[in-house]
């Protein structure tokens, strides 16, 4: 594959405009990725409307040229920067954003694929809405389509998938062909559902441009306390009680590892110690319940409401709670949404994120806390998890000190022995919402059914037959 | 194609034992649909396992034999009986239910295509868990993902591919292969998610032999209201109130037409008339909002909650409500669930399944209530309609009095019209939930784009090469 040259760079210019190609210098920060994989792009592209991908990309196969398609960049398992042979073309959608349309009737927001979803939701709040996908980080609403985020609100609203009811693709085909797949309908029953195999794929079917969401009406009050359960074993026992009385009012229930939460408070000045009045725990939950309506007359407020299901389950369980924290919610929250950035702090993050059937999430856990250090002796499990779906952010901190921290194959040694466990053992997930990328790309191939990727070679074949993404998805 | 000779019958009576297999007359109860729609089969196979069901196939691939699956057969499209000619063979699920187990951790349960509707819920009854699809039908499983049912809580559950965790599938190829798409993870995105290929499309890509399906814990406590809207155009503004305010408490919003009233009150004596101290309206909906916990210590009852949401929207919106009924639960769901049964006493029933964009639905009620007559004078319109996600059952019955209540060709003269009204006036869908089957079949081929028929047949040709359910998806 040879570099691009000059003359190709003027033709695309001509139909970009010089926002819409960047080379050499000007190409350097699409070419870094949030945990630092660094490759090197032939040129940028940076289209500003639809029909400006199609003519992108149309222009990258016609000259074959391979393709990376690249949102807000903030994944971490290298699935949006470019390789280091300086011979592929970062798509950017961060342009992409002409067209933001909300149907509050239909409760659906049509708009272009490069929007971020702070954005979204800072326009739908005005009309009571929200997009309910709960993140660290701040994506483009195209990249959260191209890798399925699920986030910290899965239990009551779901994953992208969920909340996604049309979407517009540009594929990889000679024409740049933009094709149409499904609308802003809940319910259609015609065949096949076409964007599913465009969802969580990383665009090698076809880049989203374009999308409609669901939207969910914001709640009014929202409640939530810090448990810290008695054992490991009575997480999944509080979960069951809690889910059943709460119902959809639980919109999250969050496992923090005391390690977690130990990194938070130690390298992220900014929060407040919840356990300031007692030791940190081994393990805490925070839970939250939410509701759309104000308490008036006589109705117990949402706090109260929380209160009295958490004293219930004290009194009738005495063998479940160790400890049960109120207090602010903004509070809680912080320091749940800084174990990211507390971890790291630590030493070299290896962000392992992983899922289970509920029943074993807990198990494995436990196991872990034995086994990993027996195998790794220089790693921390600062893991957090969310419980009410099955998904672990199972985060190993090689200690800084250590030799290994900076030998690139370890890295691989630890994924290895944790996904071999995961998968064979427990038929858990080695991607529960990071995706495959060129990190997790030896293990999709190790761990997919071949008759899977031939079936993905024909879908590959008939959408988008040029190289388009950094996941390969199907057999050579 | 030519019949099955007697060699081929003792061939495949020796798998699948004498209760497997059945010819001539014993062939009839598969052989008509649950809307009359007659055919004649080659032969029907009653496998007992996913191992047997795999046998099936692979017996029918290797002589040529094309295969119609078939479920409870309770669908209304034709799409699970066969063609008249006499050359297909019935592969029926009803005795594939040698599995099911519960998972009440995980939420989550896993089970053969052949358990109905009703016996998945009496078993996970005892864990306090439910299937939360909502039907008036009792379909078995199989086919209810095969055709991604919806129902009347759909605005709260989601459908059936919202709640379908993993599926086993058996291809129609030379080994009838057996491919497992999921698992019992909520999250886990590792490529393609294929078992949504499956889903919804009639078992021409495969038959759904086995699944995990996502539970939820039973409410506790329900509370309903009928309501009369001053107007067609109130539905829309009841909704969206009656939504901001409860959130997911919201269980169902349906709307019922006075004629589809009429119809099941005066062809369903059980019934008890909730009316009976007014006029029949023109409109209303039952609105049922329900919770997980119990009212206690000063808490509100759920009936007192809605009540409560009611008397707000009624004093600070007197445009929207004529009338509000409160009554028992259970009679107003009678009503409902007896619509069905009602239209079909009244003349000839045409059931069109068709959705739209929330704010489109009224609008689109409305302006037929004038134009549909000037077309079809003779065509009484008995709707009622899941308002809360857009899906309308637009059932037209003509007088059996009129000349064309014995003319076939009338069907389609009315379904090419509504579609057409429907699809390129407001780019809604001709078939909610009913799916394709051999009545949407001309509008399938009318309505869908050429490039996703190619992509069908590329998916065709890799997953099941073989001719196999009623809908044809692909291009010739």
């Amino acid at each position: 594959m040879s570099k691009v040259n000059q003359v190709q760079i003027d033709q695309i210019r001509q139909l970009l405009g010089s926002q819409g190609v960047l080379t050499g210098n000007d190409c350097a920060p699409y070419e870094t990725g949030a945990r630092s994989d660094v490759g090197e792009a032939a040129l940028v592209l940076r289209p500003k409307t639809v029909s400006e991908l199609s003519t992108a990309v149309s222009f990258c196969v016609r000259n074959s040229i391979p393709i990376i398609p690249q949102s807000a960049n903030t994944g971490v398992v290298a699935g949006s920067t470019p390789d280091p042979s300086g011979t592929q073309a970062v798509v950017s959608l961060e342009r992409l954003r002409g067209h933001l349309e909300i149907d509050a009737e239909n409760r659906s927001v049509q708009l272009d694929a490069g929007y971020r979803l702070s954005e979204l939701n800072a326009r739908l709040e005005q009309h009571g809405l929200f997009f309910p996908i709960d993140l660290g980080a701040d994506p483009l609403v195209g990249g959260m389509i191209a890798t399925n985020t699920g986030g910290a609100r899965f239990i009551r609203y779901g994953d992208v998938r969920r909340n996604t009811l049309g979407l517009t693709v540009v594929l990889a085909d000679e024409q740049g062909s933009i094709v149409k797949l499904g609308s802003s309908l809940r319910k259609s029953n015609v065949g096949v559902d076409w964007k599913q195999l465009f969802i969580g794929t990383c665009g090698v079917f076809g880049i989203v441009a374009e999308c409609v969401l669901n939207v969910e009406p914001e709640p009014r009050q929202v409640a939530t306390a810090l448990l810290v359960p008695i054992s490991l074993e009575a997480v999944l026992p509080l979960l069951d009680l809690i889910e059943r009385r709460a119902g959809p009012s639980l919109s999250a229930f969050e496992g923090m590892s005391g390690n977690a939460i130990a990194a938070a408070l130690t390298h992220v000045p900014r929060l407040k110690n919840p356990f300031s009045r007692r030791d940190l725990p081994e393990y805490a939950i925070l839970v939250e319940i939410s509701r759309n309506w104000e308490a008036q007359h006589g109705d117990l407020s949402i706090d109260e409401q929380l209160q009295m299901m958490l004293s219930e389950i004290w009194e009738s369980n005495n063998d479940l709670l160790e400890d049960v924290l109120v207090g602010p919610s903004h509070e809680f929250w912080a320091l749940r949404h800084a174990i990211s950035e507390g971890v790291k702090a630590v030493g070299k993050l290896v962000a392992l994120d992983i899922a289970f059937k509920r029943g074993d999430v807990m198990r494995f856990l436990k196991r872990m806390r034995t086994e990993l250090p027996a195998a790794f002796p220089d790693v921390r499990i600062c893991e957090f998890g969310h419980i009410g779906d099955g998904g672990v952010h199972f985060n190993l901190v090689v200690d800084r000190h250590s030799a290994n921290a900076a030998d690139p194959g370890y890295e691989g040694q630890i994924r290895s022995l944790v996904y071999n466990i995961v998968v064979n053992e427990y038929g858990g997930s080695f991607s529960a919402e990071h995706n495959i990328g060129r990190k997790n790309q030896p293990y999709y191939d190790r761990f997919t059914d071949e008759r899977l990727k031939n079936f993905s070679g024909a879908l590959k074949k008939a959408t988008s037959p040029h190289p388009v993404g950094v996941p390969v998805l199907w057999s050579h």
